[in-house]
C-alpha cells in the first residue's frame, strides 16, 4: 500500500495581521510547517497553531527562516555560517516549547522561502542549516527540496532527509520546477491536480510539461492555504488520495 | 553549613554591539541569567553564553524580558495575559535549545527590567509569567525579589519560588531597596559589600539604611557585571564568602 | 454652509501582510492617516498610500504610534518623554520624505492606538507628542479625541488641534464613547450613522445612548477601512453628507 | 590652495548599547555619517547626534542602511529594488526630521556596510540608493568609493557624486584596497597616516602597498571612531592636515 505525506506552511500571521486559514488547511495535511518568529509567527500564533496541529494530530515541524519579518523571509540574507546555525537552532528552540506545551513537539523541520531555495546551492547555508538541526536533535528530518544540497548534507551528518513536489506546480523534464514566468507553472485545476498526486502516490510518476514521464523523490506533498482555492485544492487532493487508498501520514 | 547563590545578568550583547564583561563575571557566579532575544541576546551571543556557562558548571537561567529591543526591556510593554505567557515560553524554548546544545539545560528563569519590577505587583503579568514558564516545565524556578505577588504565584502553582539579595543596593528597613534618587541607594565599597554578604550568608541579616537589622529571604546574591568595578565588586563578595567557609552553589 | 473633513487609518500593512481596502476608503475620505512603520506600515506600503492619497487630493497624516509591531502599536509602552518625543519625529520626517516624493506634504499628525488613548490623560506622553510633532513643525495640525490632554497641550504650544468623532460608535450623554462591552457601543445600520453624521455636519448635535443631544466638538469624522461593511459604511456618511449639501474638505 | 573633508560614522549606538567615541571624533571630521535606525541608531541617538554635528558645524549625512539590525547591516539583504529605493528615502526623511529640528539638514548620503559594497558591482541596488536619494533631493551628494557603480549612476541622475580614500587602510596599485586577510591591510601609526593624507590631499597622490604611486579620486577622507586609538588617529590626521595648510571642510 502506497503512503504519502503532506505539508502545508502555517502560522504565518503575526500580531494583527492574518494570512490563510490555517484551520482548514490543517483538516488537510498531517505535517504543519509553522512559522517560528523570523519571517512570520509571533509567539501566541505559533502557541495556537501548535496546538491546533496537535488536536488534530498534525506532526509539527519548524518553518524556519532568515532574520526578515519585513521580507517575509522570501530574501536572501548573507549571515555567517554561525548566525544562521544558530538562528536555526533558537527558531527550532522556540517552537519546541510550544508544541511541547500542546502536547506534542518539533518532529521535523523544513525551512522557508528564500532559505529553502538558497540551500539548494548554497554551501556555506545548507550546512549551517544542517549544523543548527543536528544542534537540537539528530532525531529531527529536515523536509527540503530533492536535489538540495542541504538534503545530501543532512543524510551525510546522519539526520533523515525527506523531500517533497508541490501539487499544484508544473515539473520541467529534469524534474525542476516549471518557471513562475512560462506557461504551465501553476496548475489550478483540482482534479487534474488530485490525478497528478494520486499517480504520484501511487506510481511514482508525474507528468511533466512536456508530456515525458519524470520521478521525483517525493516522501511529502507540498499544499497551499493561504487562498480559498488553495484550501479547496488541498482538500481534493486528499480526498483523491485516500480514494485510492493511499495512506495519508505524517513521514515524522 | 551555609550555601548561597550568586546570579548576574549575561549575554546581553546583541550583534555588533557587546555589554558587560561575560567571561571575568561567569567567573563569580553559580547562576547566569542569559538574555534570549527579546531585550538583547541574539542567538549567536545566547549560544555562545551558555557554552561559556556549561564550561564553568554555571546554572542557566532564562533572562526573559518584554519584547523590546529599543527599550533594553526597561519599559512595561502592556501585554495581554496570552502575548506575555506566549512570549515568556518562546523565550525559555529558545534559550534551553542553546543550553541543550551546550550540554546543559535552563534550569530556572529570571524575568529581566520592567518585568522583573512590573510582576512585583501587577496581577495579570505576575500571573501570565507563571503560566509561560510552567507551561515550559513545573521543574523550572522562579528568580524574583522577596514579596513579589510572582513569587506567591508561583509558590501557589507547584513551581519554586527563590528570591535574592542585591550585593550592592542599599536596604530600607522595611526590606525594600533605598530608591536611586536618595543617599545610600549604591553601595561601592568591596570590602563594605563583601561583609554585608557574608553577615546575610551566615546570619540572614542585612543592616539597613537606618543601622537597624533585616533578614530579607534571599537564597541568592544578584551581583552585577557591565563594568570593571562590578565585576571586582563581584570577585571581591564571592572571596568574601568562601573565606568565610559558605558554600557557593547554585539553588538550581 | 457647513464644512466637514472624513479621515481614517490607512498603510496598515506590513511586508507581506495586507490590512485594509485602502484604495476604496481613500476614495471616500479627505484626510489618511498613514501608518509610519513603528506599528505597521513599511516604506514601500507607505510610499504607495502617500502616492494613492497624493493621487486623490486626500490630506497625508502621519498615523504615528509606539515601536510596536508585535502588538500593532496597541500596547502602551512606557517610553521616556526624550524617546516618545523623537521616536513621533522620526516617524513624521519618514513619512513626510515619502510623502514629498508623491508631490504632497505631510499636514498634521495623528497618534495611533494606545499613543491616542494614552495622551488624553498621560500627562508626560502627551507633552512628548506635541513636542515631537512641534519639533518637526508648528504648521502640523494634530488629530485627536476631543477632551484629549494633548489636544490641550498642543493649542498651549500654539500648534492647531483637531478634534473628531467617531461615525460607528455610540456617545454617553458625558461626550465619552460607548464602552465596547456594553450594547450600543457600535452602530451598523449605514442609513442610521449617514444620518447621524449629517446631522454632527449640520447641526453640530449627535444623539447619545440615553435619546439626550450632545454637541462633540468635531472638525473630522473617523470612518474605518478594514473590513467590505466598513468601507460600504463609509461611502455612506460621504454620500449622506454631500446630499446634504455639506462641504467635504480636509481640514488641513 | 588645497581642501579636503573628513567624514566619520557616527550615532551608531542603539538603546542601552553605545559604540564608538562620537564626541570626540566629531571634534575632528567635516562630514558626519549618521546611522538612521535600519543597521544602527534609535531615533533619540539620531537625534542627539544631529545636535552634536549641528553645534560643531559639521554637516550631516544620512548613513543608510539594509534593514538588518542583528547584523549591524554588514550583511547583504536581497531586497527589490522598489524595498531598497524606499528603504533609503525612509531613512533619510527621518534623519532629515532630526537634522532639521537640530538646526541643519541631510546635505548628502553615504551608504554603510554591506549596501556601500554591494552598490560597488549590484546594478539593481545601486540604481534603487539613486533611485531613493533623488526621490529626497536632487540637491543631496553621494558619498561612495571610487569606481562605484552608484557613482557613475548617481552623476549621471544629475546627482553629486562625491568619492573618499580611507586614512587607515593599504591601497593595491590599482587603487583597491588591500584585502584585511593580506598585510598592510590596516595602517595604525598616526604619523605615517597623517603624512599619507597630506601627501593625498595636496599632490594627490597615494603610496600603493609596492611603493608605486596611485591617485586615488577623493574628496573626503575617511576616519573611524570606534576604538581610543581611532580617535587619536583621527586627530592626528586633522592636526596633519591643518599643517600642511589644507582648509578643511565639508564637501556638501
Amino acid at each position: 500500500m502506497s503512503v504519502m505525506d503532506l505539508n502545508s506552511d502555517v502560522g504565518e500571521s503575526f500580531g494583527a495581521w492574518t494570512m490563510g486559514d490555517d484551520a482548514a488547511i490543517l483538516d488537510s495535511v498531517t505535517s504543519a510547517n509553522i512559522a517560528c518568529g523570523f519571517h512570520a509567527g509571533d509567539p501566541s500564533h505559533m502557541a495556537a497553531t501548535a496546538r491546533a496541529a496537535a488536536e488534530r494530530g498534525v506532526a509539527v515541524g519548524a518553518h524556519v527562516a532568515y532574520r526578515d519579518l519585513a521580507g517575509f523571509g522570501r530574501r536572501f540574507v548573507d549571515a555567517t555560517a554561525t548566525e544562521l546555525a544558530d538562528d536555526v537552532l533558537y527558531q527550532i528552540g522556540a517552537l519546541d516549547a510550544m508544541a511541547r506545551a500542546a502536547g506534542t513537539r518539533v518532529s521535523y523541520v523544513k525551512p522557508h522561502g528564500a532559505l529553502y531555495n538558497t540551500i539548494v546551492h548554497h554551501e556555506v547555508h545548507a550546512r549551517a542549516v544542517v549544523d543548527g538541526v543536528r544542534a537540537f536533535s539528530p532525531d529531527l528530518a529536515l523536509l527540503l527540496l530533492p536535489g538540495s544540497l542541504a538534503l545530501e548534507f543532512a543524510e551525510a551528518a546522519g539526520l533523515r532527509g525527506v523531500s517533497e513536489a508541490f501539487a499544484d506546480r508544473g515539473y520541467n523534464p529534469d524534474g525542476t520546477l516549471v518557471s513562475r514566468r512560462e506557461p504551465g507553472a501553476v496548475l489550478h485545476d483540482e482534479a487534474t491536480v488530485a490525478a497528478r498526486m494520486v499517480r504520484l502516490a501511487t506510481e511514482g510518476v508525474l507528468e511533466a510539461v512536456d508530456g515525458s514521464l519524470i520521478r521525483p523523490r517525493a516522501q511529502s506533498i507540498c499544499l497551499h492555504g493561504d487562498t480559498e482555492g488553495a484550501v479547496r485544492l488541498a482538500a481534493a487532493v486528499r480526498a483523491g488520495l485516500e480514494e485510492a487508498g493511499v495512506e495519508i501520514t505524517s513521514f515524522a
